[in-house]
């Protein structure tokens, strides 16, 4: 089964959260995302925008082009 | 005057549009994706989502993380 394209990205913001021994809620508190939304991008469930990606990248203290590492050519 | 996020990503979407030689309606019929989006989201103008961006980046012939490599931590 291969991950989905929003699945393979909710991998990566979770696995850079727990990287940094975050809760979602703390995820969701330093973005001002709510806690169900970063739950939903986490899960595969989320197209989220380019503006809530780059919130979150920068609340992980992350370049943005880092979450789409995963994501060959 | 500083670039917008959407602005910044537009002036890297160009960018690699032009190194290709596309015309924006090329970059459309590669992607799927409507020609005036294409404008818009060159403009900073679109908040555009993960899928659209994926597209984009995989018409480019590009990594996706090259989209966002102009945005700093």
């Amino acid at each position: 089964m291969s991950l989905t394209d929003k699945q393979r990205f909710g991998r990566k913001v979770k696995q850079l959260r727990l990287a940094k021994g975050w809760t979602q809620e703390e995820l969701a508190e330093h973005t001002g995302l709510h806690p169900t939304y970063i739950g939903g991008v986490e899960r595969g469930e989320r197209n989220l925008g380019l503006d809530n990606l780059l919130k979150i990248a920068r609340a992980l203290g992350e370049p943005p082009a880092a979450l789409l590492l995963d994501f060959p050519k």
